[in-house]
């Protein structure tokens, strides 16, 4: 007979019924209890952070989207409530992230598959494991899959006061390897360069700063870049394409400006560029999850180590249109939202 | 003792002595004769071709060229007319094109270091060994060097009515590969669409042609194609992209409309597409010069065989400004211009 009384408690829930905008379409409903199957495992969760894919799913403009209506959210961390009959290796109390990463993060209680939950070092601090799958780990492929870097080698970058910006800086500097970085022109910027050279950023520019004739004077002593991440577009992608050396190449794996990337064709012809994207759900869909597993142990190590920290902003979940509006820049420049539960 | 008498015959050439425009910083003066060292061989010149490389070195823009004043062309076919004392396996009387391709073939007679020089076939069309380098090559490398491409595969690219364009097509259809072959908008382009399927071409748009909803519907029963080739940039490069099928390659080897390459971020992120360059400079310099001849030989062949073939026009000497004026595309389009000493 089956044991029709293991069922979740009762879930508050970021939910949406229709694509749109996100502080429109989303609000907070209460969700009845729901099964736990042999192999399911309930957690409580802790925090989930809000990032720009999210906010893109909500919206409705992100190739891969759960089906509708849907609760919010792709990645976070918890601890396990309760698990189905044939659940090993994992009990009430463990603390556990989303990994895969996974819809429906934003609620109280998530019920999934013992699959989809990792167990966590106890001493992983509950903001970094619910922020560590989308944006450091973009981070550390891309240092890894475009080129073979070597200690000395350059990196140029725009965003990069964004939460994958933070790591790149970090990630290079512990393989001796250095960051010109791009930033926005405004207010503040002058704080955004100090917080980016103390996690060891070699040298920031503002954009306009980057406005000059020769701009490979800007590197110093420092060799040509020979690889370049833009997340942003437009101007501050040009720039990237600049300073970047002669074969060098620029991976793509953001665009907050909303502006295209615009290439002249000598750039392709007599500075043999290359140009590339990259996209964390397809590399998380083409490697063996042991592999992704091993490689989130190893940031979550950094980061119990503190050699990898990066900004963010915690909001309870009560206050969760606050952060969203945050999160969709209403309030300017803002560290990563970060929901607690 | 030097023998002091063994020099060329004065020689008719296309000389300028500033960057500037090319039909007017160009005009065509005598030179006198040039000694022949132990090791040179001077030749007749019979035919070379207007390249736009040609055009970009005169207007000084090219990033390869030669010290000034100089004598203009880069590629051509001759026949030997004398040799230097240390010179074996060439003599008078024997059809020579320059490999590799080097400056000053806009003469009636060139005296080049014996490597310089290539011997043909007596039965290769003057017109096509004096072409066969910078195009047909430029074609052939675009086909192998970037994609391992299989018979049922589908290529894509603009300027399909370029050189380079139907020796795409040729080269494709001998491999069992297809293409869609995007051309301009303008009077003639029924005729231009005919010429280029008698070539082998699967499908000819124009660029308003393809401005269509579903893009993808023109492919009709083709796969998508997985590589694209663009010598235009603009809109022309836009229609490339969007045609390229998931994870494709867009190469750009040159740029007619003078216009940049724009990319969104998301043809980066989530179609995944590359983006890079072909210069032929760079390729001929980078692999053997034996490799190099054996592949000329080989469209040497396919030329001697009917397989391989272009437009051209083919101008005296004497008229060398009116056939400078239609590679300059003061006259519409016009095939490739070929200069007849």
């Amino acid at each position: 007979m089956v044991n029709a009384s293991l069922v979740s408690p009762p879930s508050k829930a970021i939910f949406y019924e229709t694509h749109g905008p996100p502080d429109t379409v989303t609000k907070i409903i209460e969700l009845p209890p729901v099964e736990i199957n042999a192999n399911d495992v309930c957690v409580k969760m802790l925090a989930a952070p809000i990032n720009p894919s999210d906010i893109n799913r909500i919206e409705g403009v992100y190739p891969v989207r759960p089906p509708m209506p849907a609760v919010a959210g792709y990645e976070g961390v918890g601890e396990v409530h309760s698990v189905g009959s044939a659940v090993q290796g994992l009990s009430p109390g463990d603390l556990v992230m989303t990994y895969p990463p996974s819809p429906g993060t934003w609620q109280t209680h998530v019920v999934k598959d013992k699959s989809s939950w990792h167990k966590l070092d106890r001493g992983t601090p509950v903001e970094y494991a619910a922020t560590v799958t989308i944006n450091p780990l973009t981070a550390l492929r891309m240092m890894e899959d475009y080129m073979d870097l070597k200690s000395g080698d350059v990196i140029v970058q725009n965003g990069a006061t964004s939460m994958v910006g933070q790591c790149i800086i970090q990630l290079a500097k512990l393989r001796g390897i250095h960051t010109i970085n791009i930033i926005r022109d405004r207010s503040g910027s002058d704080e955004a360069k100090e917080k980016l050279k103390k996690l060891g950023a070699d040298q920031v520019y503002t954009e306009s700063q980057m406005d000059v004739k020769n701009i490979k004077s800007l590197l110093g002593k420092l060799p040509e870049p020979l690889l370049g991440f833009n997340c942003v577009g437009g101007n501050a992608a040009s720039l990237v394409l600049k300073l970047l050396r002669h074969g060098g190449t620029m991976v793509t794996y953001g665009g907050m400006a909303k502006k295209p990337i615009t290439v002249s064709t000598s750039y392709f012809i007599f500075k043999e560029l290359s140009l590339k994207g990259f996209w964390l759900h397809k590399w998380i869909s083409s490697v063996k999850t042991e592999v992704c597993r091993e490689t989130l142990d190893y940031l979550l190590g950094l980061i119990r180590e503190g050699n990898l920290k990066y900004d963010m902003e915690v909001t309870p979940f009560s206050e969760f249109h606050t952060a969203l509006d945050k999160a969709l820049g209403k309030h300017g420049s803002q560290p990563k939202q970060v929901i607690k539960f």
